[in-house]
Order: C-alpha cells, then sequence, then structure tokens
C-alpha cells in the first residue's frame, strides 16, 4: 500500500516518477485562464484566516457541504463564525472520498501549510490554528503564495470597461514575480438577451467614446477596448456560451436586431444568435489579426436554483452541466469555418462543461489546425466539473487518440482562490503517470530524451510559445 | 491467476478484503426499488423448477438468447419443455463473457443452489437436477430467499389503484423476515396520451370515489390514493418517463387537455407535457410533505419491436435506451427548481437509462441539495442495462467527482426475481474494491474506522436513515 | 518494463498470450469493409516509395501532420519532394505519444519492412531507405502484402453504376490470395440533396437500362444493379448516413419529391427523409432476401473547412464526428422496426462515429435479433475516430455488457491502404488481453477450450459464417 500522498502521489512507476520529478516539477507555471483578482495581487493582500482563503467564494466546496446535508447558514450565512463554518467543511470532506476536493485541499494543507495530517472533525481545530498562524507570514501573503508557486504568467479575466488599474499599478511596481497580464472577456457586450445589456453597451459606449447604435458602432466600442487592452499585454480572449452556433447574416440585419434591443423588446433566438454570430466573428477576426487565442467555455446551465440565486448570486454553486439540444458539434465546425474562410481564424482554445463531448471536439480541431502554431486549434484542459483526476485522464486519452498529444497547452487553474496553484501540480503528476504507463507497457520507446521535452513542453513551453508571451518576456 | 468468483471474488486488495468481509457482507439489505410480486411473497411461493425461477419472466435472459441466435420457441415458446428452455440458456451464457448475466448466474448458483461449476450446455443437466431438488426445500421459497439473504425493508411496485391487499396480509402475519412495503407508481396516471388512459382514470376514479373531470379533480383522487398507500407505510414513489421536462401552465390549460384526453382526441406534445408537469408537481409537493422519497427513471424507449410486442407485449426485453433529442438536463433542473421555488422539493432519486447522463445528473443533484437529510437530491445506482461492473463503477466515479460518495443510497435490485439478491454482493464488492483501489494507492488515509463506516452507510445505513425506515421500524 | 512494441505487445498476462499465439494470431483474415481499389490489387499494384503507401491518400496521418503545424505544402502539395513530406511525418510521429498511428506505423515498420527502430526526425533517412528498397521486393506489391498477411475475404467498396471489371479480372486470375468481393454503397442514389444526385440517377438509370422518374424507376434500376453484383458474389452493403431516421411514406409521396429533385428544385429535410427512407427499406428488403448484410454508418460531419474542401475534395482530413441533434436511437430502432414488421430485417451492423452512441447502439440491436444466424444485428467495430485501443476497448466493454461478446465479427480495415492488416493484429492482442484480464482476475473460468473458440470465432469464424462465405468459397 502507497502511503497516503507522500511524495510519490500518483506516481506509480520508474518512469513516471523519472518524468514528474526531473522535468515536470521543475517546470514554472503559466496560468493562462483564471478568476482571480487582480487587486488581491496588487495591493498583496493577506487572508484573515483559512475560512477567508478557502470558504470565501469556492462554489466547489460549498457544493460539498451542502451535499452533506448542512444548513446554509454554515456555508453562506452571516451568523455563523469563520470557525463554524471550517468546522462543517472538515466534516464534510472525508465522506467526499474520490471528490477532487480532497486531493486539492491535502495538497494545498501540505504545500502551503505543512499540514500532513488529514482533515476532518477531529483535526479541524488543530489545522485551523495552524493555517492561521501561517497565514500572517509573508509567503502566504498573495505575491508570496505566487512567489512560491513559480507562476510566471497569469491571464486574468476582465471586462472590456475595466480600466485595467491594477495591471497598470502591478506593471509599474514589477514586483511581483509573475507576469501578471489582463485577458478580455466581452460576454457581457455579446449576450444581448440579457436584460443588463442596453445598460452595458451604454457603459461600454462611454468607456470607448462610442456611441451605441448599430453593429459598426460596437464594432468601433469593441475595436478601442481590445486596443486598449492590448497595451497592457493581452494574449488571450474568453467567450461564455451556453451552446456554440453560427448564422449567416448581414450587418443590416443585426441592427434591427440592436434597434430592437436597445428598445428593451424581447428577441427570438434566431436574433440572438444573428447578434452574437456577428459579434463572434468581428471578434475572432481580430484576435486572429492580432495574434491572440480566442477561449470557448459552452455547455454551462447557470443559476438552475432561483431560490438561491435570488438570495446569493450568480456563481454561488448553483450551475450545471448543459447537454445540448442543439447540435453543437455543427456549430463550432461552422464558426470556425466560417472565420477560416476569411483567413481569419485565430487560435482557438475549446472548453465543453460536457465530458460527452471530449470526442466531438478533438474530431473538429483536428479539421482547422494551421501552420502558425503547433497546435493551432485546441482543446482546453478538463474544465469545472471535469477538472478531476478522472476527467483529466479522459481529456488526455481523447485528445491523444485523436490529436497531437505533444502540443497541447496543459494545466490552467480556472480558480478564484490563489492557494490553487497545486492544481498545476495534480495536472503533472497526472500526467506523468499517465505516460509512465504507456512507456512501462511498451507502448512508447523509454527515450527519456524525447518524453521529458514533451512532458516540459506540456507543461509550459507549449503555452509560452502558444500565447507569445516571449514576445511579452522580452519587452519588460 | 486468481480462482474463479472464489470468496475473494472482485476483491483485488487488502483493503478491500477488509472493507467487504468486515463491513459491508455483515449489512442488511434493504432493496428499496424492486418489481417482485407482493402475493408471491405473502403465499410464500415455491418454484417449479430453475426455468420457472429464472426463465419465466426474466427479459434481460431472453435477450441473452435471443441474441445468440436462438428461435423463440425455445424463449418464450410454448411448445418447448422448461428443460428445452434452460439448455439454450445454458448454451448460450459462456458465449456472453463480459456479460452481468455471467457473473449475476452463477452468483445465484453458488448462494442458493451450492453449485460452484459453470454453467455451460455440458453442465446443464446437472445443474438442473440439483437446482431443482434445491426449490423444493424451504430454504428456497420466496420468504426463505428473503430470510437467508438478510434483507430488512422491500419496496415494491404498486399502482395507485391497488388496494395492497397482499401487503395488508403480510403486515397482518408478520411472519416475512422483510418489512414489505408499497412505493407507488403513478404512471398511468400521468401518461394522457396512451390509449388506456382514459379507462385508468375511471377506475382510478372509482377506487377513489371521485369523478375525474379535470386536473382537480385528478389531484383529489391521487391524493386519496397517497393517504392510503400511506397507511401501509408507503415511502417512495416512482415515475417512468421517457425525458424530463417541465412547463409553465395553469390549471384551465391543463383542464383543456384533461378533457381533450376524455374525449379521446389526440394531444399534442405541448399539451402532454402540461398536463404531465402539472399532476408531477402536484405529486412532488405531496411527496415533500410527507417526506417520501421520488424517484425519477427517464430515457428508456419502450417497445421498439411492434412484431414482438403484439405477441408478447410489453416488458419483454425489446426497450432502448433514448438518447434524448430533448435538453434533459435542463428539463430535469427546470422540474427540480419549479418545486423548490414553493419550497416543495421532496426528496428525489434520479435514474436515467441512458450512461452518457451521469455527469450532467451529478451536476444537477448538486444544484438542489437541502439540509433535511445527507444527499437530499441523488443520483440512483446503474439502471438497467448500466447494472453491470462497469456501469456501477461508471456511476461510483461520476458521483464521487461531483457529489459526497458517503451519502448515496447503494444497490437496489430492480428485479423481477427473488434470486436477484445476489445483485447487493455483487455491488458491495465492486465499491469495496473501488474504495480498496484508492486507498491503496495512496488516495485517501488508509482509517479504517471512517472506511468502515462509510462502506456501511452506503450499504444500509443512508437508504435506512433516507427513507426514514427507522420509524417504520419502531412502529412495527 | 516491457520493451517496445516486441512480441508481447499489448499482452499483459499468460492467459492473454496463450490466446492470442495459439489461436487468434493463427486465423486468417475477413476484410469486409475496406476502401481499397480493386484495380490495384488486379494489377498488382508496386509503390514507388514508402510515402506513396503511406502518406499518398491517407487523411488520418494527413491531420497529424497539420496538428504539428506544418505548412499544407509538405502533407499535400506539388513541389515538394516525397522525402521531404516523409520528414514531415516523421518528425511529428513522435510527438503523437497515445495517438493510434504511432501504433499503426510501427507495427507496419515491424511486420512489412523488419524495421524495429522507432520512427523520428533523426531515423526518417535510415527507414525510408530501407523501406524503398523493401517496396520494390515481390513480397510488398499488393498481392504479395495480401498473401503474407492471410487474408482469405476482401469487400471492397463500389458504387452500384461499377461494371466490377477489375473484380471481373480478379476472379478470371484466381492468383490472389485472398476472394475479393464487391460490396455495394449506393450512397450516390440515396442523398437526393446532392446537386449530383440528377445526373448520378442519370448514369445509374443508363447502366441499369431503366429511365428514371419516379420511385418505381430507382427500385427498377437498383434491382438491375443488386442482381449484377450478385453475381459477383456481393454479399454486403454500405451506406453512409449523417444520422439515421424512418418516416412513414407512400409511394405517391416519394414521386412528388423525386420529381422536384429531377427538376432542380431545393427540398425540405422532410422530403430528403421521405425518399431516403423509402429507398432504404427498399434495398433493406433486398438485402433480408439475399441474406447480404447491411452496413450503417453514421454520424460523421463531412466536409467542414470549405477552404481546404475546395482545394482538395472530399475525404482529405475535415471531417468530424457529428454529435446528433436528432433522436438517432429512435430513428434506428424505428427503421429496423419498419424492416421487421414485414419480415425482411436483413443482418444488420451498425457504426457510429459518435463513440457516446455505443450503450444506445447496444440496446437497439437486442431488440432486433432472430434466429437466422447468431448475432443478426450487430454493432461493428471501433469506427474512423474510435479505431484506438481505448475505442476498441469501449466496444468491447460496452458490447460485452449489453450483448453476447462470441458472436461479434471482430475487425476490419476500413481503410484506403494495403498496409493496414496489422489493424486486425493490433486488434486481436487489444482482444484477447481484455479477455486475459477478465480471466486472470476470476471474472471467467479459465477454460481455455472454451476461451480458444471463443477468440477464433470473434477473429474470423463468425465474420465467415455471417457473411456467407462458405458459400462462396465452396463455388470457388
Amino acid at each position: 500500500m502507497k502511503k497516503f500522498m507522500d511524495k510519490d502521489f500518483l506516481l506509480e512507476t520508474k518512469t513516471a516518477k523519472t518524468l514528474y520529478f526531473d522535468h515536470a516539477a521543475k517546470m514554472p507555471i503559466v496560468d493562462y485562464h483564471c478568476h482571480i483578482n487582480p487587486q488581491e495581487i496588487a495591493v498583496d493582500k493577506k487572508f484573515k484566516n483559512i475560512t477567508e482563503a478557502w470558504l470565501g467564494g469556492d462554489h466547489y466546496k460549498w457544493r460539498l457541504i451542502r451535499s452533506n446535508g448542512v444548513d446554509e447558514e454554515y456555508i453562506t450565512g452571516k451568523e455563523s463564525s469563520d470557525r463554524e463554518k471550517f468546522q462543517k467543511f472538515a466534516e464534510a470532506l472525508p465522506r467526499a472520498l474520490g471528490n477532487p476536493l480532497y486531493h486539492w485541499t491535502h495538497l494545498e494543507l501540505q504545500r502551503y501549510f505543512g499540514v500532513t495530517k488529514p482533515l476532518n472533525g477531529d483535526t479541524a481545530e488543530e489545522i485551523w490554528e495552524i493555517c492561521n498562524a501561517k497565514l500572517q507570514e509573508p509567503e502566504l501573503s498573495v505575491q508570496g503564495i505566487i512567489k512560491q508557486s513559480n507562476v510566471k504568467f497569469i491571464c486574468t479575466t476582465d471586462d472590456p470597461v475595466s480600466d485595467l488599474k491594477w495591471h497598470k499599478k502591478l506593471r509599474a511596481e514589477g514586483k511581483c514575480a509573475a507576469k501578471v497580464l489582463p485577458a478580455i472577456r466581452p460576454d457581457k457586450a455579446l449576450h444581448i438577451a440579457k436584460t443588463e445589456w442596453p445598460a452595458y453597451m451604454d457603459q461600454l459606449g462611454k468607456v470607448a467614446g462610442v456611441t451605441i447604435t448599430d453593429i459598426a458602432s460596437v464594432r468601433k466600442a469593441l475595436l478601442q477596448r481590445l486596443d486598449y487592452f492590448a497595451q497592457y499585454g493581452c494574449r488571450a480572449a474568453d467567450h461564455a456560451l451556453e451552446y456554440v452556433f453560427c448564422r449567416k447574416v448581414s450587418d443590416a440585419q443585426v441592427n434591427v436586431v440592436i434597434e430592437k434591443a436597445l428598445a428593451g423588446k424581447e428577441l427570438t433566438t434566431e436574433e440572438i444568435e444573428m447578434y452574437e454570430t456577428a459579434v463572434l466573428l468581428f471578434l475572432g477576426e481580430q484576435y486572429a489579426d492580432r495574434g491572440w487565442a480566442m477561449e470557448l467555455h459552452y455547455s454551462a446551465l447557470r443559476d438552475t436554483n432561483t431560490r438561491m440565486y435570488k438570495s446569493l448570486g450568480p456563481d454561488t454553486g448553483f450551475d450545471c452541466i448543459a447537454v445540448a439540444s442543439h447540435n453543437c458539434g455543427k456549430g463550432l465546425a461552422d464558426l470556425l469555418n466560417a472565420l477560416n474562410m476569411k483567413n481569419k481564424l485565430p487560435k482557438t482554445i475549446i472548453f465543453s462543461l460536457n465530458p460527452m463531448d471530449n470526442a466531438m471536439i478533438g474530431s473538429i480541431i483536428g479539421s482547422f489546425q494551421g501552420p502558425e502554431v503547433r497546435g493551432k486549434i485546441q482543446q482546453g484542459a478538463a474544465w469545472w466539473f471535469n477538472d478531476t483526476k478522472r476527467g483529466m485522464l479522459e481529456q488526455l486519452d481523447s485528445i491523444a487518440d485523436l490529436s497531437v498529444l505533444g502540443n497541447i497547452l496543459g494545466m490552467l487553474t480556472d480558480s478564484r482562490s490563489f492557494l490553487s496553484y497545486t492544481r498545476h501540480e495534480y495536472y503533472r503528476r497526472i500526467l506523468c503517470n499517465w505516460i509512465g504507463n504507456k512507456v512501462e507497457n511498451g507502448e512508447y520507446p523509454a527515450d527519456m530524451k524525447m518524453l521529458g521535452q514533451l512532458v516540459e513542453d506540456i507543461c509550459y513551453n507549449n503555452a509560452v510559445r502558444y500565447f507569445g508571451f516571449y514576445k511579452e518576456t522580452k519587452k519588460a
């Protein structure tokens, strides 16, 4: 029996260990997609206690505690103490055998807090004390965590209207060990059916110095923001879609839709898709011209629990995997094709929340590759509900079967927590073990030079090359 | 090489063996969903021979024999003898390497008949003789099987119009080792598009003392039956749906639909969904008030082979997995949300026949948990075509990734055969081995106290607590 | 650590090795579905060099090279040399760890060229020389390859208008070690929505001596071709569909659709499905009468990349997995049911490009079996994007869970290359290892006689029996 999460955690063979310790573990981190707050980096925040750091906004953990039959008061309530909340989490965790949170939590306890004891109801008090004391030390300030985690590049997720002032500050000070860059997420400009859309477009127009009345002015406003983001080293853009589609549409048609939406009228599905197609195609072409990567995150069904949404708002643990009644494969292929027809297909990274889409995505990316960069069209790492050992293995299996594994971009945290960088370690161990098993089973030559190169590429080099960060690095 | 299905069957590690023999094997059985006939328990039926016991109504076995190219006469025909039918099964079985029937059959042969020899065409005669002799002994009467299988609770599946007379008899006599309780399955009242619906509603009305003319009277009649079932300890309700949906609908609209249906007119899909939504929401609220669990079984495409349906009727082995062209995820989420909006979401157990729904269901249940009980919203055990070693492992993997494994309800037989209780053993071995692998691989601490508790909870305690059987037990 | 692809490649247990070497390896090959050119067999073609043999038309390899960021010029271009193209492939291959091409390539290098060194950029020159020299030897002419591969039956894929002249020649000469038979693929007659349809139907009519004006004349023309193909030993028919459907339709309705199509008018989806249903049902009945097998290949989304389609045409590596927005399960069941209602359901083999359909297909085939032959309705081997170690294992798992494994038809190459016969070896090793694992884990008795029989049946005997090749063999 292997010891619980010791240094050889998840590394079952000699080849896996060599690949991990001699190659993967040494590589820095590119965290090209996350939801951390640049302000907290810029002010080098310290956490009051482990409940703030862990349970302050992490809806993964909230769901887990809820699934253990705990009253919401002890999860997001205001009457319960931080210590009580921590206790409820500690009691739920050991019942969640097999859940990724079990491993994430203990990796974080081990790496950042030196705690090797399993967390449960009985050990909660002791671990609470240790963590809270540690959190006051400089290595556990936000920048301290980034530094000790060997993170070299961070792309935050930013709204087009952002003035990027915290990025400006970080750039000016040059103290953070990682290069912190904005990534643009124009969802609010895209989702025309949302009631907030007209007000948001007004705001976007003001920031961009454009009055938004039609598709031409939408493009002009977005263009101004893309140029602005470019000044701060933006290399990636992100889009959240419930499903992917592509409609043939003229500017005149889109203008009718915009007029309706600005007048507060309800739109048909067709109209929504027409507008969103027009904006996505415009943005995609822009990304292609700028060498930015386009990320597409789709298949999430959000805010399903109306009662909890009203009380807690979005991103609080009530989202689900959407199973498309639409043929998303065709939508995806059509979208990429429309851009490619104009020779303006940008580097694209596709994420579906539905793990059943793996094979379909793997087959689509292979139909749109190009010579600009190895693996121009990518399937992203296993996302959100799939960000588990099994989800990662299935993504590796699928992409290996259908594409060139050595060209993938590896891991990202997608996290709201600064303690999540250990997810890169988790991924790297799983990757090295997966490769090790193939080699030890005679399915790939034990050519450690080639294998070491593949591992280092997947862990770090591919992402640096793909996003063109080396240019950024040189400039800095 | 391990010996064929010996005492360590499916138990590959020391941890697995400890968990199975010291914990799982000792726990009694709750069989909370099955299709056995309460009359056969009440009269303590004995089987004429192994063909009656095994091949009398088991469409799993019929399919297997058909897939071996056997003429229907030797499966369900009247001219062939029981011995001939047994021979055809015995000849087909060894060709079905990997099929769950191979393991189920041999577990039953070992546990109930003391036969360890593999069944095939050559051994059929010998095994036929042994089984038939054994079937005449008292331990192999229906109540004998229940007793030796250590079954403590059985929920049968009962139509709302049932007078539950066999449950009454069982309750009065108090001889059966298991508590036998009814579970209500109001499918016939729900499925308004069936040609039998008007006649059935007439029957339901008569039993309930209500004339059914509108949704109010449908509710009144169902309410009467729920109250009646409650007297006999009903704690669960079951619903078979081809797909799940939820429509906004008023009573006035539903009344129009009911009127059309009672007049024998054809309904649109929208109308069918309006009526069924209204009835499901009413029932769901009632279950919530009563603390009953609502089971949803969906994604079955039934009676696909018209020629065989006409000759043999339903449930004879011609059903398939439906792949929804509807977005069942949204339908499911909307249904749970509609009940939750009124604070009337009952405990709910979701089963899809499409194994591709695992992740989607796991993500939905996590969005509707509540403090009433641990794991209030559940994914049920791998169902029907998925009731295989692999199907169980995939359900365990999925639920562990997305929920709190320690709170699940474990196994059920879903069977028409009394010899199927060994499926609980099969599940428990698979569960213990799955956990053992994680522990031996350093993925969970070797905390045998915690692990033993988790295993006992999953095998028995969770179900007793979830359905509230302890109350029933005390009352008895 | 096992050595890279040595003689025990993929065989992990003693049982697996015994099954493979004593049973699987000895069996001849039936390649019942492939895309090789009968002319190349008839003229006993020799390849100029390894680039022609490997990279001349293999879109699997083209996709791989494209995914490595290589310019199209070095893949299908006319300016780059064969040696340059080979180099690009050799450089891409080692980065594609886990891709089936890695194994296919090295199996072919080992078996046909005696090369055991892994192919990469550094070894490309040496391997280029060895392969090209070998290709000039008689064992590596097309018929040489067929002979040394122990292929006994080959079904090519032929258009109904074909005069089958190369089949005629092969038959007349009787020199090829394998029986080469045509298989009919009436896709062009079926796909009425294609712009080429009217011209094709004109051609078909001329070949068949029928003027095509309505469904009766379509049937007459096809009947003539079926009779013609029958003379050359045709035993199978193949159909490529984006999705499967079945509509109720009268001849009068279909005639209206045909008239529209012949007049070059655009058809609705409903009209297309009406015509195609009528033709498929007619053909299915014919196959039933003739004892031919009907193959259905569906869920492919073809030619997604318009720019590349315009430059390279179809079948050049730009096809994807379609995820149906239609309920293909119901469509499939309805189609089989419609034929079965008339007692005219032929032997049918179903292939979906979407691996998520495995369970659904497994459940459907079990609903339509018949006594004509063991496993009358089959799921085909893992197809195209699924033709990987993992895809094969998933197909074996699924079919074992849901059907009778011992009755399956085993492997086919589905290939455009004569060097692909090693895919049968690849499949057989995976099959034997999969069985071996079950046996060594105590899940099936170590009854080597029964197991050897099952393996030999799956590798060869089942296909010979299923297609009725023994009759053909006797006649010859």
